[in-house]
Formats: C-alpha cells, sequence, structure tokens
C-alpha cells in the first residue's frame, strides 16, 4: 500500500489488514516496542481546522518515532496559490510522507502523484477514509466482528463521510440504509458504482428499524457554513434521539464529532452513549497509526 | 497534586515544594538527568497569543523528555464552537497532559475534569499561577528566602496577576501592598476571602515605601485592548520610575513583561532592571518544568 | 561562525566551508551520524509565510538531532508591539538559536546581538543568504565547480536575492550579469559597495548572451502585492523561455520559488528545467544543515 486516499480505492483485504493492525496498535499503546517512522518526518497539510485529525495524526505519528510538521495552508505559499504540484514536487524531496485535509479529492490525488511520498487523506469533500476506518474498528470491538452488521446513517446522506460509508458497504458486504431528504441523498450514479446493498430513504424510521449501528454526523461541516440555515431547515428531524432509539434497542449509537445538541442528535442521547461516542474519537489514533504503518512499510 | 489550576486552590507545603524542585530544575539545565515526561504527548491549548508562555512550555516539556503540541483555538473545532467537555474528553484519550491560555476560569477547571490529564493553568481571566510561581523562585534567588518579604504591586490591581499574588501572599503570609486607582482595586470579597496581610491604596508612594519588591504589569493585556484608552487615563502615574525607586532603595524591580515603557515602568528603570527582569522571565521556565515533574508523577 | 545574517558579511573562506559541508550534508543524509543540536531547541520566528524555508528548517533542524518551534509573528507578542530587543532576551535564555524571516534586515541584526544566540536571516528585504548559499551549491553539483561561473539574473534587480547575489559575486569573484528594468536596478551605491564584475543592463539579450546560469525570481514577492499591478507592468517581457534560452544553450535554468508560469519564466521552460528547479528547492535543507552545524560548533 503506497498511499491512503480513498475507500474506494481499497480492497477488503488491506481494509482488514488496517481494522486488525489497529487492534494491536490499541493493545499496546505506550509500551512502544516498534518504531517504523524513526528517522523520519511527516507533514500535515490542513486547510481546515481541526481538533480529532489533527491531534491523533500528531500523536500517532510521534508514537511510532516519527516527527511531525503541521502546516496550515495559510502558513505557507498554497495560500498564496502556488500550484499543488509544485509544492508536493518540493516536500517529497524534504519529508517521508504528508497527511493532507482539504477540499478537492483531486488535490490529495495530485500531492500524492507529484510527491512520489506516502500520503493520506484526512478529509476531502470527497471521502473520509481514515474516519470510516476508524469507525469500523469501533464497531468490530463492540460487536466482536461485521457480521450481520447493519448501519443506518441518518442525515447528510451526500457527504465525504456518508460516501465512504457507501464505498465500504460495498467492499465489504455489509448492508448500509442511508436515511436523508431527497436533496442530501447520494447520488444515484455513485450508488450504481459502488454496487452492495445500500437503501436510501428519506424515512429514517424505516432506516432505524432493527439497525445494528445508528450513526450520524454534523449537518453543517466546514465550508459549508453559507448554506447553513438552509441545511438546517432541510435536514430538521433527521435526529437520533430516545424515540428512534427504540427502534433499534440493540444498537450502537456513533457520531463522528463535533456534535451540535438538539440538532443531528438529541443531549440526552448523546450522554448516554458518550462512552461509544468517545471510544470512536480515540480509535482514530490506533487506525490512523496502523495505517501510518503500514504505509511506511 | 493532579492539576495546577490556581494559586487560590494551592497550600504552602505544595508552593514550597514547587518552589525548591524549580531551583533543582535549573541548577541541573542540560544535563538532562530525568525525563518525567518520556513516551508523553502534551498538548498547549492557546486562545490567547503569547511569547514567554508557549516558548517556556514548548521548551520546558521537551527538555523533561515529552513531545508537544501547539494549538491556537482557530487551528481546533473550539474556535468553532465544540463545547469545552466535549474537546477535554476526546483529548483526554490521546494526550498525557495539557497547558490551557483562555479567557474563563472555569474552562480550565471544565477541561481538567472532563479530561482527566493533568492540566496546568497558563493564565486566564481570574488567575495567572505559573506567573507567580516563577516570580517567587525569582525573590528567592535575589534574597535567599520570602523572610520579610514586603511586595508592592502598583497599577492594575484587579488582573489576574494581581490576584494570584493575593492569594500568594495569603498563602504564604507575606506582605503585600496593592497601589491602584480606585476602579483598578481587587473587589472587597476577595480579599476577606484570601484573608493575610494585604495593604490596598490609591497611594502609590505609601505602597512602595520600604518595600522589598516593586512590581508591575502591563496596562492594558490582551483582551482589553477596547478599554485601551480608558485605562491608560485611570493608570496614569501609576509608574516604577527612578523617583518612586527612592522610597525603596533596596528593593527589586519585576515587571513579568511585554513592558510598555513610559507606561506603566520608564525606560531608565526598566534597563537599570534588565538582569532581574529578563531572568524573572528565564524562570518560568525552571519552575514549570518543576510543576510538569510534579504533576507527571 | 557566529550567525548567518547577510551575503555581506561573509568572506569567501566561510561560504565555502559551507558549501563544502552541505555536500558532506547531503551524501549522508539518512545515517544520522552526527547529531551536533542535539538536546538544543531552535525557533523559527517567521512574519512571513513560507514553503520551502519553513519546511527545510525545521526537517534539517530535526535532522540534526534537535527540537524546534515555529512561532508565526502573531502567535507571539512581537505582533503585539513587544520591541524586538525584548523578545530577543527573553528567548536567548530559553532557546539555543534562531531562525529568523522578517521584513527589516536591523531586525534580524537586533535579534542576534540582544539574545546572544545563533541566529540565521531566512529572508529580509534586504537579504537571503540561505537561497544564495544553496543555489551556490546547486551549480557546483551541476557544473562540478563555481570556475568560469556567469550568472544572469532577469527581472527585479532590486530585491533581496539580487542584492545576496551582488555580494555573492564580489566575494567569490564570478561574474553576474543582472537584466532589469531601469526601476528595478540595484542602487549605484550598493554596485560601488561590493565591487567585483557586475554588468547591469536594461537588455535581457545581452546579459542571457552565453551565460552559465539563467535565473529568475518571482515578480512580486511577500509583502509587495499592493505593487503587483505596476510591477508585473515594467517587468513584462523580463521572462526566461525558450527564446532567451537559445541565447545560452549550455544554461542551468534556475527559479528559487514559487513560480509564475507564463510572468517570470514561461510554462514549458519550467517544466523542461523541474529537475534542476526542484533539486535547488531540496538542497535548501542540505546547505541549511550544514549551516546549522557551523553554527553550533
Amino acid at each position: 500500500m503506497k498511499n491512503l486516499l480513498s475507500i474506494e480505492s481499497l480492497d477488503a483485504e488491506r481494509m482488514t489488514a488496517i481494522l486488525k493492525l489497529a487492534a494491536v496498535m490499541k493493545s499496546t499503546r505506550g509500551r512502544h516496542a516498534a518504531h517504523p517512522l524513526r528517522h523520519q518526518c511527516w507533514a500535515l497539510l490542513f486547510s481546515k481546522s481541526s481538533t480529532r485529525t489533527r491531534v491523533s495524526f500528531e500523536v500517532g505519528i510521534r508514537e511510532l518515532g516519527g516527527d511531525v510538521m503541521f502546516l496550515a495552508a495559510d502558513d505557507i505559499q498554497l495560500g498564496r496559490g502556488e500550484p499543488i504540484r509544485d509544492t508536493a514536487r518540493v516536500m517529497g524531496r524534504m519529508i517521508h510522507g504528508a497527511v493532507v485535509r482539504t477540499f478537492a479529492q483531486q488535490d490529495v490525488e495530485d500531492f500524492a502523484s507529484f510527491s512520489g511520498i506516502p500520503t493520506i487523506n484526512a478529509l476531502t469533500d470527497e471521502e473520509h477514509p481514515c474516519q470510516i476506518l476508524s469507525d469500523l474498528f469501533t464497531i468490530i470491538e463492540s460487536r466482536g466482528s461485521l457480521e450481520g452488521l447493519c448501519l443506518a446513517f441518518i442525515g447528510d446522506g451526500d457527504c465525504n463521510v456518508a460516501r465512504s460509508w457507501i464505498w465500504a458497504a460495498a467492499v465489504l458486504g455489509f448492508e448500509l440504509r442511508i436515511a436523508a431528504p431527497p436533496e442530501f441523498q447520494p447520488a444515484r450514479s455513485l450508488l450504481e458504482k459502488a454496487g452492495g446493498r445500500i437503501l436510501v430513504t428519506p424515512d429514517l424510521r424505516v432506516a432505524a428499524e432493527g439497525a445494528s449501528v445508528l450513526y450520524t454526523d454534523v449537518w453543517v461541516s466546514m465550508g459549508k457554513e453559507q448554506e447553513s440555515a438552509n441545511r438546517i431547515a432541510q435536514l430538521q428531524g433527521y435526529q437520533i434521539n430516545g424515540e428512534l432509539s427504540k427502534l433499534a434497542p440493540e444498537a450502537l449509537i456513533m457520531h463522528c464529532l463535533p456534535a451540535y445538541r438538539g440538532k443531528e442528535i438529541d443531549s440526552e442521547t448523546f450522554e448516554a452513549n458518550a462512552e461509544t461516542i468517545f471510544r470512536q474519537a480515540e480509535n482514530r489514533l490506533h487506525t490512523q497509526k496502523a495505517i501510518l504503518s503500514l504505509l511506511a512499510q
């Protein structure tokens, strides 16, 4: 594995390898047995602000023995309009790997190909592969396996997280139900391309019924603040709350954070499931350490 | 000791332990005997800009063997309105300690309790405990002990630094005189709660007379720029200068920086006492290394 | 050598020492034989954004065993008007060396003298010594030596890069030709002070004819965006392109980046010479590691 640019580009074997290694990383954290990034310096190239992604990658790279440099887009010439292929060619000669958080998927792909160094997609408008791999790890950790998994995604079904779930479901063969109002449903062409057992419905009760995971994400993610009022109006009601949870009494309730109480989840349900949700956040660290280790080999 | 959140919450024994260890840290700097933060990653979470605090903590954490991550509020989701208790719960699972510089004291307290990791107050609107501990160390270093100490604080007596001095004087039992115009005097309720030998006066000559330390701070600190003209007008004359110094000929002259010549101190007095003042800044490093070591145990 | 503040202040012997050590650094990269910055923490103090300079110094300091702290001017009190001599005196007591990227040359000189720690000029309005030393290394690497070097600088002849080339040519005795419109030519007084074999001409064909290096820089560098339209109009035509290259068929074509295709260089020429240009960028790392090593001794 040279890069981690999307779930779309992964096969089941690679995903399984990452998920297995994540468990090892978690159980051995703090024992510092292996330092696969020793003598390496990685850069975090971020065009958007971030808590979980930044902290988990900075800590993870260091725990694997590497050095890390955080570069906000404004700190570097990218913010002044230097083409990504020039920045990539410069960095590829100086650093050993890159974690890129930006808007266009094409920019991450270009960075990877022009830099020639291992590159990780840490969120684009198109996909959020590290989140989904980490969430799969959390599900396995809680349920023992992905066997019989039926994940109900409630909210904006046309966002990067939802798209990565679509590819994961298609590749790994689990059942995915997306409950979203018509304007927030994934493109038909994407669903056809992905294949798999994916149900898209405007009815969140249909999606939730008997699901093994109820999953949601923030309605207004970064870069979408302009459309905020409209999005909130449209997505109103697509909320994980006590009533919805009754339809899936055994379900894990997951949220990739940050959470807006009273919007995509109610406060009571959030706090009642805080152990899962913050473990889900912590697992970013372990899963990304697994990814970094596999890329460094 | 689990956290360092305020001087108010410290007793004399703990303050003495920090001050003694600071001396050891200073005399052994560069010899790298102990690495109590080895295999740890600490975060600096700063909502305000900073030179001394940031540099001293970044260097100190590294000299103790730890890794460090600087997070400006704008870099992380805190800047987008994520509640501090969520940020704290995420970080508490990934990092090993936090140094927080922010506005509300409650935020530091919440961070400490929700994260569960050692947390240091590196300045809030309420207190600046690291500054005061470091200044006490400088006084001991210069005078041999706190025996017979009489500290005259000249200027804004209602700021975080003044409040931390009030608690320090009450706990350690030295004499504190605060010279400030009526609108800039500490609240009566605070003085009553703290107790101790504390004189508050509008007359800076009364405060300075025979004092063993003349101490001042910037008039317009961060976040107060809006009230700048008014503050400068009111505090006019509350200046440490050659004339005032004559009233306390043996006094150490201290300033916690940044200094505005011609305002709280005149240029000649500042430069004549530069050795003390910049040693005072340097001692932030040694004192904070002592604090970090005690929290890491 | 205590500091690296300008090419003007270097002699041929020191420049040669840096260039020789840069070759060693490049050929031994990754083998980590020496760690001259072990147990040291260096600060990057940057008032301007940067890709190459920041990344190359951050990586270089770490590869030499040191720790590094990136401080944007806004992050620290400098951004709030603290005099540089105060910041320098504080930092000099906490850190072990500084890399300063700012506007006034005097600020770097003041930082060096008030801090007392090794200080490197990483670009000022006056000079860009690390760039020129690195470019000299690239030229030696490509041509074997500086023997018979004739460097044609095309574009803004009154910028920091051009001024550093003037001093380099004067000290090392190679031929320098500067092609620039009259308003963008270096000051007569500077040329007289520097001496050496330097031709200044408005005719870029005269400068390029038979040169061994064709060199250009961005027309509108940081801080000059206000004058952008005027600069572009004036410098129009001072472009390295296929036609100009024909006048110097053996010449290395160099660009210190970022590049604006269609302005100072055309896209075809840029891409045809990408190997040289991105090696030139990479050599910043090796050359600066040489400088850091010499200052740390």
